[in-house]
């Protein structure tokens, strides 16, 4: 087995310190360059509109992490998943990445909204959000996945 | 500074051995979990059309990796742009994020199109694509941006 050595490329700033489920789009969220890279590491971010965030959910003990199968939310209404077919946190790895609207950049400081990140959080990756690398062709996912996340934002009506 | 033991949960089969850039669509792709998991961990995987796949781009010097600003593909017509304000491979940590569409699972195999990694490429994460966590709100992106990548795939007649 090979692992590799993974060091934060930058730290998330946040209102919120805990990691629990709902209305993350409340918070107030920076991203701040770790001190090893300078400003020009961000240069012309800001001409993007979105930017992808790979972070370390570092909060959740790796003991706890789920290997197999089980269901969301541990709600036995829905369907009993593999932690691959879910972004459940107690994953292997325990990586998160979503997609942020970048608000403002000002030296080595992005701020954005939608991180669902809590503060102190390490950020192993930064990538300007790209169409010719997301889903292409019709997207699917199953009824029940957006219903269970309805309040996950907590501002859908800022939702396109 | 923290680092983190991260290790591989799959692994790519590819008919392409190399990283360069275009033409990715022509390939024939599968992702297969690691031994020290079971099917199971892919359950439901196949209800979504897409799947989010973290890979590391093992291929990469470290040595060679770019820490402040550069033209992407070294091309002086487009502009200097940050290494987190682009997608390029020599990149810190050298994590590469793709959505990519489902083909078929079978087992601890999943069979995917659009996946721009090469042979024995490790994968850290696998994620199913839930719009939730997409962009929100409107997506700009320098009209640049999709020229550079007009051949990526080599299919754009199948893109949407």
């Amino acid at each position: 087995m090979r692992s590799f050595p993974i060091e934060p490329v930058a730290w998330v700033q946040s209102t919120r310190d805990h990691t629990r489920d709902d209305g993350w789009a409340a918070e107030t969220v920076t991203i701040t360059l770790d001190a090893r890279f300078e400003a020009e590491a961000l240069t012309g971010i800001d001409t993007f509109s979105h930017v992808l965030v790979v972070f370390v959910m570092d909060r959740i003990d790796p003991a706890t992490v789920e290997v197999g199968a089980r269901h969301p939310r541990n709600d036995r209404a829905l369907p009993r998943l593999g932690i691959f077919a879910q972004r459940a946190s107690r994953r292997p790895n325990r990586l998160g990445v979503t997609v942020c609207k970048i608000l403002g950049v000002e030296g080595r400081v992005i701020r954005v909204a939608g991180l669902d990140a809590a503060d102190g959080t390490p950020v192993l990756d930064l990538k300007p959000w790209i169409a010719t690398f997301g889903p292409r062709g019709e997207v699917i996912e199953p009824a029940w996945v957006a219903a269970m996340h309805a309040g996950y934002w907590g501002d859908e009506d800022a939702a396109s």
